[in-house]
């Protein structure tokens, strides 16, 4: 782990890659980031000939400067708006199962298995630090249906300086005997509980934000929906939850929901459907849900190397942006077999081909669609988009330090592992990019920054 | 690059995995494999409790011990049964196109400046030393349309000890002047002169093996198609091209071909479609086309990344190997865009999975299938399964050694980077091995040997 350190007024020069907007992503080859005490960014400079004027110009005293590498460039904190953190050791375990059985044979297994604290302790920890090197600054986490160690979850998040949204898993039907709230109130009380610890370690949620986690419809009563949707009422706490992901799923809601539309009529009838709240998957909504949702202003986290691994489906995240749905990127650890927020937006790109195949050209991401979602699409799921996504001035610098690997002439390998991008010259700063998509991994992920402070350095 | 050693009697000791049939993995926790002088695979040990009683046994005498680590084991090499070395430099690089678009926008111009050696090296090196970290032991190539730089890439392959198929693209029609054979006669003689030339470094083809590769029917005149046959039957060398990629390539096949009954009948005709023929793609092979093939004999090569990326289609692998078609993996460079068989085991997996979301659950394939294509599917593709493929006597020793990362208690990550998968040490081994398919890189190919040599080890 790598300490914060003091923060000093930073420059953070050379190259810089940001989104814009969904299709407009910025490379600015020369550029200087000021960033001041408080981990705000303070300027953003373009077109920088004299690092020196610039910094004079701002007024500024002997800042630290941090260069990216030659063939490298800053870039905005991935957000995964969606990850079981307590599943993450099953990662890339999952058979051929699909949602509801893979549920039962290796999800619930496992998170009951994090009452005990060391063992909690172990997972987070290693899970935390793994998702950092990937270059994520921000994570909406589940964590599991036990207090204690959700708390332990908020804990080391803020110790290892991740900008974290921490659920406790409220379910009290549809699970296992062990493993299941007792009742709808004892499920809320114990939700309280881990709002009081976020409240005791991190009072202005500067980082560390605790979020309203109903499992899913099918895991909860109407009681614990109807007290969740008050609390979420009640204290303004962001909302997370699944929709819509697989059909046995969609069957199931609809036979313990009868009376209820939709899906997202269930959440919406309790209180949960607002802006607030993040939906993981989205794969079989309706037009008429999607209305709903947009209406509400709900989110949605995509999750395209989870809807894949559990053959849930394709969802159809074109349309979702056409009607002017928030959407960002989630990894869905387990469901998902990677922590790697760029593995997501990779697989994000490779599912809207598959969606492609049979919906039409348009349904394609592009490199720089997948960016965005990857980011500020995400700060826009997480109600931070006033905060973190992208480099403007007066929002808060969580970012990371890509670098690629530069093939000399003669082509011969080093003795360094320099990732596995490989870059020969000629290629455009657009290529570099999609290079990096495509091929990248948390190798080229050479530092990362959350408010300012450095929270992972490359071995 | 390390350079090959010269061969000691060596014991490789500790796990190893392997695949014996599509559906079964041995996976042998306590194992002893001695390989000869030749290297070649001596005996093959199971449940070894003295390792010195084992060496005993064989009569062998203070052979070199090499012991694959305690979270690790040895694996055959990855057989990649379809890249395009010329190509990789693109590795990422194809924004929305599709096949033939793709031609000409990326491949074509790339491809064409190969005729520059120096550059051609520098391409080639880099190429080849990185599928070897990616514990690539056997590869088949397609270079480009210029022998000399065809003959420098089996000069790279052998110079670095990788067991590779090399072929010169044959195509004289459908492709920019610029880049294209002037006739099928001048297209043979240049193919004739790779076949020399790996004759002059390579005589008995005990590393390199010229492979005769009319591009695809599209970019070949029938005059062309024939005289390869004709070069097929004569010389027996192997022969591999491009079938049935996607819908407007059919087309066309139909429109260049129309007394032909199907694309697979354009190659029979030309007396390509035999045991030794590699078609890479065959995402829509009509049932007529399948049992032409299961006829002949003729295998195929599966490209799911290319697939995906280049939104072509899904490949129906479960009916192709239902039929006893013979099919392995190729990443595709650069219709793919990652030079990893491992990469390539896991979008074949991913891809069942789309195919299962409309053909059902018998469409996907397992942890245990995608390793058989990757290596022993894959040698069988190559006509090679007498020598490589598997850990079974008489085999030549083509393998990697894996390594997994540990998570100690506490859970900290330390200060070397151990590779993307963590164990946790609750795992089976049959979850080791997913999650090294799912979450694995060449970080943990530790080391690569091939015929005994050792040709890559981690920096």
């Amino acid at each position: 782990m790598t300490k914060p350190q003091g923060l000093h007024q930073t420059v953070y020069a050379g190259a810089f890659v940001h989104s814009t907007d969904l299709n407009e992503l910025e490379i600015c080859e020369n550029g200087a980031i000021g960033v001041d005490e408080d981990g705000k960014i303070a300027f953003v400079e373009r077109n920088v000939e004299d690092l020196n004027a610039v910094v004079e110009k701002h007024g500024w005293k002997s800042p630290v400067l941090v260069r990216a590498p030659d063939c490298g460039f800053f870039f905005p904190g991935f957000i995964d708006t969606h990850i079981h953190a307590s599943q993450y050791p099953n990662a890339g375990i999952f058979g051929k199962s699909t949602l509801l059985d893979w549920l039962e044979t290796y999800t619930f297994p496992l998170e009951s298995s994090l009452s005990s604290r060391p063992k909690a302790k172990t997972v987070y920890t290693r899970c935390v630090q793994r998702t950092l090197s990937h270059g994520t600054t921000t994570a909406a986490y589940y964590a599991t249906a036990h207090a204690g160690s959700t708390n332990l979850l908020s804990d080391v998040c803020l110790q290892l300086g991740q900008r974290a949204f921490i659920g406790r898993c409220n379910m009290d039907s549809l699970a296992p005997d062990w493993y299941k709230d007792s009742s709808a109130s004892t499920a809320v009380d114990d939700t309280r509980e881990t709002i009081a610890h976020i409240a005791s370690i991190d009072p202005e949620h500067k980082l560390i934000t605790p979020i309203l986690t109903p499992r899913f419809a099918p895991s909860c009563s109407s009681e614990l929906l109807t007290q969740l949707g008050k609390l979420h009422a009640e204290t303004g706490l962001p909302c997370q939850t699944h929709i819509s992901e697989n059909i046995p799923e969609l069957e199931l809601v609809q036979k313990l929901f009868p009376q209820y539309s939709s899906y997202a009529d269930v959440y919406d009838a309790h209180g949960l459907l607002t802006p607030g709240m993040v939906l993981a998957h989205a794969v079989y909504l309706t037009p008429k849900e999607q209305a709903l949702i947009k209406a509400r202003d709900a989110k949605i986290s995509h999750c395209p190397a989870s809807n894949s691994s559990l053959s849930s489906g394709c969802a159809r995240v074109r349309t979702l942006l056409d009607q002017g749905i928030t959407v960002g990127l989630g990894t869905d650890i387990s469901g998902g077999y990677s922590p790697s927020v760029l593995e997501a937006a990779r697989q994000a790109a490779l599912v809207s081909r598959h969606v492609a195949m049979t919906d039409g050209d348009a349904a394609k991401l592009s490199v720089e669609e997948v960016l965005y979602l990857s980011t500020k699409g995400g700060a826009r799921v997480m109600g931070l988009d006033a905060k973190v996504g992208s480099f403007d001035k007066g929002l808060e610098w969580d970012a990371q330090m890509i670098s690629l690997g530069v093939v000399p002439e003669g082509g011969t390998m080093g003795n360094v592992d320099e990732g596995p991008v490989d870059i020969f010259g000629w290629e455009s700063w657009d290529e570099r990019v999609a290079k990096w998509v495509y091929n990248g991994d948390d190798r080229n992920t050479r530092a990362v920054w959350v408010r300012g402070h450095k929270v992972h350095q490359k071995p």
